[in-house]
């Protein structure tokens, strides 16, 4: 089945909005193995709109238009739909009614001008918004079934998963229950995660399942696509394939689905009543400023210091500044997160130290880093150099400090080798 | 005149990749008044590419490739480019010895299949990449002049200004110079600004001026598009347009074209010799991430401090508790900043409180911020309130308090009312 995405919308259309809905939608349908094969954006010009319709409608199975259903004149999208698919605008009584209710919950009288958003081609099946006033609706123009979705992303977002997947999931013939499950990993690379899950397809007999890989470093999210006849067949199947990844990305796995590696630390830390501080130089604040921004961080997060230079380091936690007596080494690490601990009475302190190379900024630039963990009994260490230019180094040594933070809470093996170290 | 931008890649197709080529080619086009009115996005597909070419050739007069220029076998753009131009592939001999002394440079030998990077179509101008192996080249096809253009962005961007949009103006019948002067600002909102500088368009009689806007809050970037019959008469166009703005948005720009706000603030502390700690709440690690980042805080960059709780951060610059007396005023700020500055032996310290309001986060949240300055001679303060919700709150007092600091080492008045506060 072919697929394609109409965006429209002058803001796309000059770049001023980069179209990330486009690139949400894409990957959501690719995932599932509905294979999107064309794009195309448009302005709110009537004329560009009504040929857009026009030559998708001849290339596609279905088309999901996105935007262009808003209360003002220069959106079209419902309009032009109408004068594609042949047929005129009519009233959708029902959808007028809860509007007004929308309106009318937020103490507001609904504007005139909204009454457009319930006009919808008379051919067309609606298609319900649960949390905005531009519903979608569906209608065929040509050969080609075409999902109208308003511009909002996360109205869009709800309307695609809930509604539009579905339909083409039918449309398509594939089975209709579906479940992405998702794992965010640190330290393996995406060729290497690729051969150690090679054939984990092939432990469901009879398909329906896809591995799909995304980077973005420092960290690989590793996707399983399962589709099945209802919501057990997809849980049937997709029980030992997760257990499979689980056992063999092992202790990478930094957190699943929507869960991120600092909110692991955040429960850990409340799962115990703890706190936190953190020691860092050139992450520059990468490490507070993960931390300080979690919803407990009220509680958990006691004290961020930055500094640039180890001496300046030393001193902003109270250490003599020691005079050339100061490499940084993962001791060091540990001296600097025992006294930031004490100073600031959290239950844990994280000290990421970095030894820089020396000149600009170059592919080959690098690092070394040195963690020190100190928590109320036990203390963790860690030292290893990483190579690939300033950002790239910030980024994976922030990383890689909060991953060993995170192993120490958990009681995993906070030294373990990761594919981006060199050493 | 009619101008398409096609992007090709399955990377992009799929939503693996944004598609930040396609809004930055839009941008800077929309920019110089070439409008863009149809982008279409297709695979690595020799059918749909072939198609997609074909519609295209019939719509516009000049249609922006980009991508498929590589020299893997799923590059294509060459070969279908030759097919829908109705040509044969040539061997470009100039392209491939330049390729052959790119790869020697680098001590290497060229790889055979960068071979086909040479291969353009026979009725095919060449175009120049000084920073590739990727050659552009235009071709006529149907109607419309096409330009193909690089996937890798570096060089996409280079391509596109110092060799297509010089075409693309000739094409038009447009003036052939053309200048783009950026402003950044922080503390006027785009309707205010675009009221402000109403008109400025006729100061230049004859015209080739535009006004543009961008807002990525918190800061508003104001554009002057200005093209003309060579460099000279751009500039003396440019001139009194960009006095006009730099009296009319005053102390408000922080950064002229590639500056930053951080930058400025870098550049004054070198000038004198200073150096700079920082001590900050809610916007956790936000302000000295900022700065710390800055090519010269190895030497600028002293200390920076990081709580959530006044206390914490009180008793992190040596401060005493003082029980109940914690209330967040500027004064207390400025104490903050006193004790920090004191403390690392900075020439300067920021403070940054913020006492945010109860509940959870909503969209009239807000905070009241109280910023102190201490500098070797002078003091600032100043306090205000933000309303937003937490992203936005914390991105403003980060921006604020960054601003206030530039304020106070360029000798401007600190206290300047900006569109975004309530009080």
């Amino acid at each position: 089945m072919l697929i394609e995405i109409l965006c429209t919308g002058d803001e796309i259309l000059t770049g001023k909005t980069v179209n990330t809905n486009y690139s949400y939608m894409a990957t959501r349908l690719s995932d599932l193995g509905l294979s999107v094969h064309w794009g195309t954006t448009v302005g709110d010009d009537r004329d560009a709109l009504l040929l857009a319709f026009r030559q998708a409608a001849e290339r596609a199975d279905a088309v999901i238009v996105n935007g262009g259903l808003g209360p003002t004149v220069d959106d079209l999208s419902q309009e032009v739909a109408a004068e594609a698919a042949g047929c005129e605008l009519v009233l959708h009584e029902e959808w007028l009614k809860r509007m007004e209710e929308f309106f009318l919950k937020r103490a507001r009288t609904m504007p005139p001008n909204n009454r457009k958003q319930a006009m919808l081609p008379a051919t067309a099946e609606f298609i319900d918004n649960p949390i905005g006033t531009a519903c979608g609706f569906a209608v065929t123009i040509g050969k080609a079934r075409f999902f109208f979705t308003p511009g909002v992303p996360r109205e869009m977002r709800k309307m695609l998963d809930e509604q539009i997947i579905p339909r083409l999931l039918a449309q398509s013939g594939m089975r209709n229950a579906f479940r992405l499950k998702r794992f965010h990993s640190f330290g393996v690379g995406e060729s290497r995660a690729d051969e150690i899950l090679k054939g984990i397809e092939d432990l469901v007999p009879g398909g329906g399942v896809k591995l799909g890989f995304q980077a973005h470093y420092p960290e690989l999210e590793t996707k399983l696509i399962v589709r099945g006849t209802d919501d057990a067949d997809v849980a049937r199947k997709l029980a030992p394939l997760e257990a499979k990844v689980r056992r063999n990305l092992g202790n990478f796995i930094l957190a699943e689905d929507d869960a991120t590696l600092e909110k692991v630390i955040n429960d850990a830390l409340v799962a115990r009543d703890g706190s936190l501080s953190t020691a860092e130089m050139f992450t520059s604040g990468g490490i507070a400023s993960r931390m300080a921004s979690m919803p407990d961080a009220e509680r958990l997060f006691r004290r961020g210091v930055v500094a640039r230079a180890l001496g300046e380091l030393r001193e902003a936690v109270g250490l003599p500044v020691n005079g050339g007596a100061n490499a940084i080494t993962p001791d060091t690490a540990v001296e600097v997160a025992r006294a930031l601990r004490e100073r600031s009475r959290a239950s844990h302190a994280l000290g990421v130290l970095i030894d820089l190379d020396e000149g600009t900024d170059r592919v080959d630039f690098g690092g070394t880093i040195c963690i020190g963990i100190v928590g109320p009994d036990s203390v963790s260490l860690r030292q290893t150099r990483l190579i690939g230019g300033h950002e790239w180094v910030r980024l994976g040594a922030a990383e890689l400090g909060l991953d060993c933070l995170r192993r120490h809470l958990l009681g995993l093996p906070v030294e373990e080798r990761i594919d981006f170290e060199k050493r």
